[in-house]
């Protein structure tokens, strides 16, 4: 393994070795109280692995074997361990279950295939078998990708872990583009490709413990996507496992020869095939990067900003704008509490350039040394144009400094009674401030119709992250006081009304973290019934059987 | 009618009144009869319409009537004009039929919808009956994308032409983004959003005699495609009526909610819908523009400098490189003949300055006057530095001026005798120069093996005219002497080994012109088996009786 798993939490985010940012003790625990309306932090530590027992694995010696003659003895793991770290992904609502210890549900063993041979093989066996196989990258899937549900009560699922299939089988400096298997995780990936000065650019929060199978799967996007492109414009051929043979896409700058293979494989999450080698494009290493900050008076102008950047074709590679709450909590959040004197000087001065509720925008520049100096002026010229006060570069290179920490703190907020979630949408930019609005409404009220008591609240901050010459992404994060006799009630009901909300918006149900188990029951209204129907299709064309990642896109 | 079809060349291309821009005598015709090595050009005329008679319509009365009425009298013809004009594309192959009044092939009727409601009816209608429908916008195909195939001996075929559905249903100048109906024609879609400031910027060479609907139906590109994208760059979402009814997809800048299905609209070539409204991506009218020539020494450096152009994130609109003999035949055939003064004196020059066979690359800029200025001096550093020569604004507006030209030649080359055709592919930047090479060779030896006199040759040119970071299109016109006793014997061998050589060659079969039927045979091999089974299986759902565009696509 490339990451060997007893190094990594198996039911929280990152390295069983990662620092707490916020220890016992931390100003922050005080803000954060207070902004919840809590009385006091309950102590709410997840269970014990050696408190947890799961059910006994439905694969009996013989198939074990037969899996072991296919992959090597090492490549074929049925102990707890494997098995529990595979159960689910990195939700909110996957740790629910896990810190919990119920692990009901759970992959029967752990197949680690070493080439496409292995895995055409061991999706053999799952045919002749009637086993269920879920592909898993780095398992940070935030939507319930990779739950190993069987999707029959009787069918034993084996969990298909890639990333033993990581190596860069190509680089094409003239045409930029690399080859390489799908199950490689990101800082690998880069230094494999940095190595040669180039660089995917694909930096997802996830960017440490997520793989390019992943982020082809379920389209996702990187923090500079406005420059990299989102996974399925920056895939170019992928090669796939499916039940009824290797897929190998067409590969080529462009074409007109019918509709894009490519772009049915990004998206389809596993239920067609699984990916195994991707080609895809690359860039020279960035020899300049320019962050920096920006403070609007409100959202309003801010995103009015980021249209115009977008409009006016200039090579930004992110263009991140916070909401009023956002801008606030982290600030109070990140500092030593949010009331020293620092702070105090600084709301002091915002007000006196009447920005009472301000929200920030951070502007990337990434590329060669004459892209990054033009687009800083043309960026900096449109920011002031819309009233924007710059704040420099310090703010930008905090966040870029702390691009990959924000899960880092769910689980020490996890631990004292309290929920984190995010959720993220894209609409027309017509429609941006309406859906911001909407959704924001929709958490808030749905917290508060579901706090464990009285005066207690919940905290809904978002940003756009993700911007288009037509419209933009949203992205939400959401705070609030645990319900521990009801906590999976309590996610859903809020799920529910954000979802319900983003759809009726005019919104799509995600914009980078994919479907899933969670979206599922709105992809239909997303799709309508004829694109539902071209799914299933083409589910029915390359699994039949349904042995393939049971239960995630298409319910 | 938007165009009256009267008016317009039911055997050739545009207007009926176009001016010949090779009148008799012209000094061209004898440089491309000496380049041909043809001792003289024979008279050889389409056949008048007058002299031609259709196969009886297979619709009968009752039919028409049926048709009348859901369509409106006038909207439902089956005269002889108009099953000619909708018999075939505009491929040098279609022309070899219609010009001799070969017309087995025609729809038995045409009828003209006015509403995505009349489209359903006619399609209930055709399936009831068991009446093939062929989507027609300009019919501008050079595949064979609208011939008026029926897939079987005994059924009729419909041809829809959708040029009355031709509103601008919706601009939205915030997420600028547009509505439209698909049967609109270039210039009334520019005209109309050029009164609100806006533009598409889609102009293929086809731009004042084609659609919407075909331009996204076929993935067609623009010539400013660099800076506009492809069709399925700028298609956001469609509207299309199909078999099992009425497929609205999807509509945000981005999303990961699934593969995105609009994906699979674009390319679909109307064999699983017909492509009725489009959301599409606008553009501010570029407040600036700029056009303008450099020469390189070779094809090498000049396809270099494009690859440079592309890496660097210059926003440029359009990167124009022809090989040598292209540039050289174009400056030749568009001045007095190739042999006066200027020329012998601009030829002396090139010498001078180490060109003896120079490429011409175009660079066109469009955009707000910063963009322009940036993009210019961008493109002028990266050029000189892979040594070409700047040869200024003017043959940029030569270019520009009559950029829309280049297929009212072949209506009088084909009256005397001499064949001409293109055909387009693309590949990765690494396999640029070994595919033009290949493609070259293997027209130049199929033209050589198909003249029909001894001494006689043809003329293959080529030229990158769409890039992108990971490679480029190569478009190559073919000029030959028609074999007149077996002209589609000649066009099939010249296109065979054309083909043969592009798919052996690492390019795809097509990067504009689409797939129709003229390139089906070579589909399977560049989509691969799990490839066209997902294809299959899309067409098997949304077009069960395989009424739909018979013969297109997938064979």
């Amino acid at each position: 393994m490339t990451i060997d798993r007893q190094t990594l939490r198996w039911n929280g985010w990152g390295l069983v070795t990662q620092e707490n940012p916020y220890p016992d003790g931390a100003a922050q625990w005080i803000f954060i109280r207070e902004a919840l309306g809590m009385k006091e932090l309950p102590s709410t530590p997840a269970k014990r692995f050696t408190d947890i027992s799961l059910p006994k694995s439905r694969l009996d010696e013989q198939a074990i074997s037969r899996l072991k003659e296919i992959c090597g003895n090492n490549q074929v793991r049925d102990d707890d361990y494997e098995r529990a770290f595979h159960a689910r992904g990195k939700s909110y609502h996957d740790l629910l279950y896990v810190r919990a210890g119920k692990l009901e549900v759970a992959p029967d063993a752990v197949v680690y295939p070493r080439s496409p041979e292995e895995v055409e093989q061991v999706m053999a066996f799952c045919l002749k078998h009637n086993v269920a196989l879920v592909p898993f990258g780095g398992g940070s899937s935030v939507v319930g990708g990779v739950t190993a549900e069987s999707g029959s009560l009787e069918r034993a699922v084996i969990t298909l872990d890639m990333t033993l299939m990581n190596r860069v089988l190509k680089i094409d400096k003239k045409s930029m583009t690399a080859t390489v298997q799908a199950g490689i995780y990101g800082p690998q990936l880069e230094k494999a490709l940095q190595e040669h000065g180039v660089t995917l650019g694909h930096y997802p929060q996830s960017f440490q413990f997520s793989t390019l199978g992943g982020w082809i799967a379920a389209r996702g996007a990187g923090q500079q996507s406005n420059r990299y492109g989102k996974a399925e414009k920056w895939l170019v051929a992928a090669k796939l496992v499916t039940p009824k043979g290797v897929w190998q896409t067409e590969d080529y700058p462009a074409s007109a020869a019918g509709p894009n293979m490519n772009q049915i494989v990004a998206g389809s999450e596993g239920t067609l095939g699984v990916i195994c080698e991707a080609t895809v494009k690359i860039h020279e290493v960035p020899k300049a990067k320019d962050y920096r900050g920006y403070l609007f008076k409100d959202f309003k102008s801010g995103a009015r900003a980021a249209r115009a950047i977008n409009h006016a074709d200039v090579p930004v590679a992110m263009v991140r704008l916070s909401d009023a709450p956002e801008t606030y909590f982290f600030q109070a959040a990140g500092s030593s509490g949010g009331g020293g004197l620092k702070a105090k000087l600084q709301a002091a001065y915002l007000r006196m350039k009447g920005l009472d509720a301000p929200c920030l925008m951070l502007v990337g520049l990434e590329g060669d040394k004459e892209t990054v100096a033009y687009a800083r002026q043309r960026t900096a010229a449109i920011a002031q144009k819309h009233g924007a006060t710059a704040i420099g570069a310090s703010a930008g290179r905090k966040w870029f400094h702390g691009r990959f920490d924000g899960p880092h703190i769910r689980d020490p907020l996890m631990d004292r009674g309290i929920g984190v979630d995010t959720l993220e949408t894209s609409t027309h930019w017509a429609n941006i401030l309406p859906l911001h609005e909407k959704v924001s409404a929709a958490i808030t009220k749905a917290m508060a119709e579901n706090v464990p008591e009285t005066g207690q609240r919940g905290i809904v901050m978002g940003h756009i992250s993700h911007s288009y010459p037509d419209g933009a992404s949203l992205y939400f994060t959401y705070i609030f006081p645990r319900k521990l006799e009801d906590e999976a009630g309590q996610w859903l009901a809020i799920k529910r009304a954000a979802s319900d909300a983003i759809l009726e918006g005019g919104g799509t149900i995600s914009h980078h973290h994919g479907v899933g188990i969670d979206h599922a029951p709105w992809l239909a209204e997303e799709k309508g019934a004829q694109g539902m129907a071209a799914l299933a299709a083409l589910k029915k064309e390359f699994d039949p059987e349904g042995v393939l990642n049971p239960g995630k896109l298409l319910g």
